[in-house]
């Protein structure tokens, strides 16, 4: 497998698992949408994702250790997507993406005020999150704190505001 | 231009000039390598960069205001490339980009130990290293204390123990 890299630099590890424009969509969708479903995933998608391309990102990311899938206990004939631990350990690099992004690139106001939250809070809120995750999707127990729901409340209210 | 974008969100903006497997590592060897001439990236490239790639990538880099390109003042018909201030600014991703594959890919040990450093000295070093890509990308005044230095004096004294 070594030789299947391009190096062993650490950042070129990650563009090799991250670095194409769908991978992290999906992740950052399944993190801060709670979008757990493929159907969810597809018809929710901001980027108007296609169904095929979320398919191959899907079956790539649980091959890369990065999802799980198992079936869902709500739906027959259904799947659900959970994320790793590796895959909640994203949390601080998507941090810094949307930071980045709302920064030097045309990010719009209501998308852009959970990445400015997520700045602001830094390395605590970041931890949070993370433990908050893993409550979700790794069943461990869960804090009282809620950094998803700050997060979508703010979202909701600034899109309520029209702005 | 809007339209252009598959959305407005602050991470799918920086994936979409930065999401594919070849840019970061085109500012990453500017960053950490020191290399600001097509050849010096070229031939001292740790994946082994097509030529035609590196040359795509250099040329749409400058297009996104990543770099700038100007005549080598040290060489004739040679042409140097700087980081702009927003190139700059993706020191904190790249440092958490190297924090993810160290944990989580099969990184090296030669290759990791910047990356490793760059981890544990945080935000503080970070802030350091922007200032010093600053005074020598940017012409801004430079601050005495050397991060680059440290991270090479480490990566060379990691390769000369021959781990």
């Amino acid at each position: 497998m070594p030789d299947a890299h391009r190096s062993g630099c650490p950042i070129n590890l990650t563009l090799e698992v991250l670095g194409d424009r769908w991978s992290l969509i999906v992740i950052r969708d399944v993190i801060f949408g709670d979008r757990r479903r493929y159907r969810e995933l597809l018809t929710r998608s901001e980027e108007g994702i296609a169904s095929n391309v979320l398919a191959d990102r899907l079956k790539r990311l649980v091959a890369a250790g990065l999802l799980t899938r198992a079936d869902d206990p709500g739906h027959r004939q259904s799947v659900i997507y959970s994320l790793t631990e590796p895959a909640i350990q994203l949390v601080p690099l998507l941090a810094q993406m949307g930071a980045w992004g709302r920064r030097h690139a045309p990010a719009s106001t209501e998308l852009s005020i959970r990445a400015q939250l997520l700045e602001e809070g830094g390395t605590p809120m970041w931890e949070d999150l993370m433990a908050e995750l893993r409550a979700r999707h790794l069943n461990v127990a869960a804090r009282e704190s809620s950094v998803l729901a700050r997060l979508q409340a703010a979202y909701e209210a600034i899109c309520a505001a029209g702005v």
